[in-house]
């Protein structure tokens, strides 16, 4: 049983979006050895968030935050927190901040359009992901 | 330390749709014969998802999807994506594309009332849902 | 490989509230004697959560609460569950049954501001939540 852990680090560019991090993962993987195992995505921030959907046309991204953004707006009447970003903190929370990927015969085992992305809900800032690959 | 990697196949009937499968991960932990552990329920697909809720009472998936639907319309004025799904994608983001559930004395350590259920976003399709079991 | 489980008991006494339930895990995590792993967070009840957020300023979780309750009420037209917290489950989907967290140096990885919260919403009750803290 090997355990090796990674960061990555994000630069985002707008308050909302969605950073593809697939093949940053995917290298990881490729070079921890691991051939059968986990590997956990986690964020370590409260205003983003890591989650799976398709990444092969960019408007999935786009229609998943445009969704986001009706539900939750950036102010609400009623909303306490001081700091003016407390949508981010709930997006955070609906999407969750960790996302769980298989690996079998030394890759991710992702469906056909599945990719991971990093969730930012209060940028732009620079973030961290925190890569947990364990197997054998 | 065991890891078993198991493949289910699963047809939806209807657009959107709870799958109770349940029994068919919990008869995949009993012949894993693997005592203390846990096992990730997996779903490789952008329009589906993985989640753990009441399976007694069938009108909890019932309350559950039409929450879902009126969160989340079929079509959103801004929506972008060509294939016309967008709410499936977001409702897979929403509730996430697996689950993790511990493995004690041989079964799945499931409270009373939760069963595990596959949710289809755009079916009717043919889908999968992979198990890795692991532990010893 | 070292599988540790513990069962952390909680009562709630709203019927919404966010417990923050760091310290319990982390002291859970610290007697485990594991210095690199994972601990998995699992609530097996239907009308609660566990999520992960920021628990440095309560009016976080208060307008995490807000704004759930705002998607989901209590009562909406066409629930058919006949225990009249339908919300209930459907909150508990959308922030799911449980969390992961890394362990590092023999503590959690968590970030700056994040806290491991339980989500009741059904309360008043007596709860359960079950850690698996694995590693070496």
């Amino acid at each position: 049983m090997k355990i090796i852990e990674k960061t990555l680090t994000i630069s985002s560019r707008t308050r909302n979006e969605m950073i593809d991090i697939t093949s940053k993962v995917s290298s990881a993987v490729s070079k921890s050895g691991i051939s059968e195992g986990d590997c956990i995505i986690y964020c370590p921030h409260t205003t983003a968030a890591i989650t799976i959907n398709e990444n092969a046309d960019p408007s999935v991204p786009h229609d998943v935050l445009l969704t986001l953004a009706e539900l939750i707006p950036h102010h609400r009447p009623g909303y306490q927190h001081y700091e003016g970003n407390s949508d981010a903190h709930c997006k955070s929370s609906l999407l969750g901040c960790s996302e769980h990927v298989l690996i079998s015969a030394k890759s991710l085992t992702l469906g056909t359009w599945q990719g991971i992305f990093f969730c930012e809900f209060d940028g732009p800032r620079n973030r961290r992901v925190i890569l947990k690959i364990s197997g054998e």
